[in-house]
C-alpha cells in the first residue's frame, strides 16, 4: 500500500518564477522517505545512520516533471516500492496536485551500505519488511 | 497568545556535524511565519505577495543559539509578537527541545511593503488583527 | 566542446554523513547551467526569465550516482549538449572528482517556454547557437 | 584587512519575489567564512571539524537588511574581525551591491569547541593568527 502524505508548497520551495525549484522536489521526496521510515520503523535517518551505522544512499534517480506547482499548492506525495532486492530497493514517488493531476513522478533506487566500509550490505529485517508492506500490487 | 507548532529536525536541516545548520533555523522560522499566516489569515505568502501585492520583508534579525539540535529531535517552535507598529512589527521566536530547553531565540522585525513601489505601507487590517492576537502580555 | 568548471564541495552541500546531500547535486548542476548561460549569452536566468520572459523548465532528469563526494572535495563539473531540438534540448552533466573518477552523471531535458502562456516556444537564436557550440561530437 | 570576495546572486538564492531569500544570505556568509578559512589556513571546515575535531558554531547573529538584492546582482562580500577572544571571536560581514550600496550587514559570534566534549576550547594558533590578520583597525 502506498504511503501518502500531504505537503503544502512552501515559500522556501519556490524560485523567482514562483514555482517549485526542481531540486526542492528531491528535498520533498527525501522528507517523504524520512517520514515513511519514522512511521514504518519507529526511527528515521538518525537511528539508521548514526545508531545502526547503516547508510541509505540513492544510486539512481529518474524524474519526469509533468506539471507546474505554485506557492501554497496543496500537494499529495505518494511513495510505493516497485522492487525489493537483497541489498537495494526501488521506490516510485508520485507528486499530485489538489486536482489529482500529476506534477512529478520519480523512480529512486536506494542501497543499504555499511557506514564503516561503505560497501553494500543486506537490508536489515525491519526495513525489508517495511519495503514489502509498500510494494505495489502487494 | 503564542503560536506553537512541533517541528522534527529533518535530514535536510543538518550539517556534517549532524546538527542543524544554522541558516536552516531561519528557514524553519520562515515556515513558522508562513503557517501562522495560513492559520490566522486563511492564506499564506502566495495570497499576500502575489494576490494582494504586499511584501513582508525581514529588515532586522537577532539570533541567539543556545543549544545544539540533532537530527530527529522533536522541536517546538513558538511565535509571539512583541511589538506592533503601523508599518512594521516584531516577532519573538523560541525554538525548544523536547525537554523544554531553549535551542535558539530569535527576534525578527518585519515590514509591510508595496510589491509595486517597494515602499513601506500600513499593515492591512487582517494582518494587524493577527499580530494583535499573538502579542505577548496581551 | 564541453563547458567545464571547478566546484569545491561546500559545508552547506553536505549531510550528516559528511557527504553531498543528493539534491545538492541538482543545485550545483543548476548553477552550472546558469554559469554556462552567463558565459554563452552574456546574461543568465534573470535576463532569460524576467527580461525576455522565456522560461527554461527541466522536464526530465536521469541521475546516476557513481561515487561519494566529501566536504572540501575539489570537483569538476562538465556540461555538454547531446541533443538539440526546436523547442527543447538535452544536456549531459558529468561530475568528476580530483582523481578524474565519476561521481555523478546526469541527463537533463530542458524546454523553452513562454513565461506568459507557459507553452513551449522555439529556442531563441542565441540560445540555439550556444547549445550548438557545446554539442558533443560537434 | 578585510577579506573581500565577489558573489553573483544565483537563481537558487532567490524567492518568488525574485530577490534573495533572507536565509540564503546566511548560507552566503557561511561560504564566505569557509573561503576565508581555506585561504587563511590552507584547509576548510572539513580539516577543522573532521580532521582536527574542532567545531566552530555560531552562537550569536545580528543581521540588518538594508537593501534588496535581485537575481544576477554582482555582490561583494566583505569579512573582517571586530573582536578576538580566547575561545571566541566576532566577525563583521558587509554585503554590498555593484554600486557600493549596503545590502546587508551581519555580526557573527563564533566559538571554538571540542567536537568530542562540545565544550569551548581555546582557538588553535593558526586560526587565532588568521583572525588577527583580519581585525578591523589592525
Amino acid at each position: 500500500m502506498a504511503f501518502v502524505r500531504p505537503r503544502r508548497v512552501r515559500f522556501s520551495d519556490c524560485d523567482p518564477a514562483g514555482i517549485v525549484f526542481f531540486p526542492q522536489y528531491l528535498v520533498m521526496v527525501n522528507g517523504q522517505v524520512e517520514d515513511w521510515l519514522h512511521e514504518s520503523l519507529g526511527y528515521g535517518f538518525g537511528g539508521l545512520l548514526l545508531t545502526k551505522r547503516i547508510g541509505l544512499p540513492t544510486v539512481h534517480l529518474t524524474v519526469d516533471f509533468k506539471g507546474i506547482s505554485h506557492l501554497d499548492d496543496e500537494l499529495s506525495l505518494s511513495l510505493a516500492a516497485e522492487r525489493l532486492g537483497r541489498r537495494s530497493f526501488t521506490l516510485r514517488h508520485r507528486i499530485l496536485g489538489a486536482d489529482g493531476g500529476l506534477r512529478a513522478e520519480l523512480q529512486q533506487v536506494l542501497v543499504t551500505t555499511s557506514m564503516d566500509t561503505h560497501q553494500a550490505i543486506d537490508l536489515p529485517e525491519d526495513l525489508r519488511a517495511a519495503v514489502e508492506r509498500t510494494l505495489e500490487n502487494a
